[in-house]
């Protein structure tokens, strides 16, 4: 599958990183659904996961669900090859020498976003699965002015070290293969030895071992393991993923704490302290790398936090629209989270 | 770390493996420890884990332990590079051409060890880890004549299909390196990037969530997560362990099944049905690749079959040694079931 082409493109200009570095012309790709009411007040946006486009956030919307009646903005992930991405990014910024990308650094453009482009001065809500997550929790500590609610859907505010030693082992599958040149490969002759490594490892964590027990890929249109792996895995990183671009999402990912927000000098607890706004956690049962254990810590020093656990044996992927339950699940805990 | 040298090797001479290949001059090292008494009825076996050697199963031994007064054999499994192994056997099975070997080869070699060296016609108990529990379970399969009691530690009698997605990820992450080269490197220069991404995605299955949470690897000696990452992860698949020989090991252990064994026609269920001894099965709580579950499954086709569950957030490795709690929590388990 292509990627996506029914997105605008918002032009950031100087886009200033949390790093230090200053990436020029740095642009936003996004895409909206449904109309924004005429006081702004039906605002929700909706960022994307890890390696995702705005179209893999869409599982969520459709007639008679909780953000039907909302003016959704979906914008893509700084390094997903739609938005400024090492792919996509000209010389001296381009490929290998992009620079490092932080959870902050996608608020800054989403905010420019949101606030020059559709001057909105508040977002109704802001959800997101996985590294999605990770920029709503980004999103509540930066802004706690703008944002009404706050969804963060199996992603933490900060990345535990477990995550970290998974996330490692993606990278080392990748930039094992010697075609990877250090970042400065062929794009024609991309290290596919890698990628399918890199697919082989996301696919043992993705899923949860209930799911692969129970042949869960059935479901989703694969009648063998093997199938599984090739069809839904490699078909996905293989087909048109950029190695620099993943890595750079992995590094971003990898460095996620709102406590290193400016102000709390590394204090993840003291970060969410600060949040002001009802945020509705929701990790699942079974996923391997973003477990609920861990949301539950975190969500006791959130004033208004509460965590529901999504009931799924699709692991992390129940939060991606994997599971028509979980899909219905999370539709419910949006609902009731809008209500109020 | 060297690999022990403390060991004695039996000259299986010719082994004809379940695959169709007959190994010629085959060898299986072995270590004893204690006194066979004289009517032969304190014999245990005891095989290793997955690229273990005989001295990573001494943990389960000491003065006042439930194996103190047994003669407790451990025989280093084919393929770990101290039994006949890709790495020591000459052309024309050695390295890349050493042929694929199965649970029911590793019992073969031993059940030759026990009887023909040894004399013995019955074995107190077999006990092992991981891979280990594999041959265990085999053993109660094969040789129901002759095993009075099994506990499979953290193992399965038949490898699940995300346990093999596992395996493929550890698999890709080594053959990745292109120095590898499909198994014809220089043993001089092995594939040093390939076994460090392989010690990268195990670092994430080997121990749970919970003990990275806790940064349990401080009680083992490491003060920091990059420590344990290299100091134990890479320091354990770098030193001294051959690819070809990981690999050899990954595939017998992918392809375990006592169903395979014959008169059973694939069918594993009637292969538990028809072990005769009493079968403790340990897993861990928090074990990523044989989760508690599974066992729950298939003891129940166990005539005699019953399952402890070891509450360890050392995850896999619980059952490796790893943890005091879990080692003498295995320890009073092993002295209930030797009791009877």
């Amino acid at each position: 599958m292509p990627p996506p082409t029914d997105f605008e493109t918002y032009e950031l200009g100087d886009l200033p990183l949390a790093g230090g570095v200053t990436l020029p012309d740095a642009t936003l790709a996004y895409k909206t659904h449904g109309t924004l009411n005429t006081d702004g007040s039906n605002a929700v946006l909706f960022p994307t996961w890890f390696s995702a486009y705005h179209s893999d956030n869409e599982w969520a919307l459709g007639e008679g669900k909780a953000l039907d009646d909302y003016f959704v903005i979906m914008p893509n992930q700084l390094g997903n090859g739609l938005s400024s991405s090492p792919s996509n990014t000209p010389a001296p910024h381009g490929g290998a020498d992009f620079p490092a990308l932080s959870m902050r650094d996608q608020v800054t453009a989403q905010h420019r976003l949101v606030t020059e482009h559709f001057g909105l001065e508040r977002l109704a809500l802001v959800v997101g699965s996985s590294m999605g997550a990770g920029q709503t929790w980004q999103w509540a500590v930066s802004h706690p002015e703008m944002v009404e609610r706050a969804a963060p859907i199996v992603g933490s505010p900060k990345t535990s070290e477990h995550n970290k030693v998974f996330l490692a082992s993606l990278r080392a599958a990748l930039i094992t293969d010697q075609t990877f040149a250090g970042g400065r490969y062929d794009p024609d002759k991309p290290p596919v030895d890698g990628l399918r490594a890199f697919a082989r490892v996301y696919a043992g964590w993705g899923f949860s071992q209930a799911f692969y027990w129970q042949q869960a890929y059935r479901n989703l249109g694969f009648s063998t393991l093997e199938e599984f792996l090739t069809g839904f895995w490699e078909a996905f990183f293989l087909d048109d993923r950029d190695p620099n671009n993943l890595l750079t999402m992995v590094e971003a990912w990898n460095n996620a704490d709102v406590g290193q927000s400016p102000g709390f000098d590394g204090d993840t607890e003291a970060a969410l302290r600060s949040i002001r706004c009802p945020v509705l956690d929701l990790p699942c049962r079974t996923d391997l790398y973003f477990p609920p254990e861990d949301e539950q810590h975190w969500s006791q020093f959130v004033p208004h936090g509460q965590v529901q656990v999504i009931p799924s044996i699709y692991g992390h992927f129940a939060g991606l629209g994997a599971d028509p339950d979980a899909v219905a699940f999370i539709d419910r805990a949006l609902r009731d989270l809008l209500r109020n």
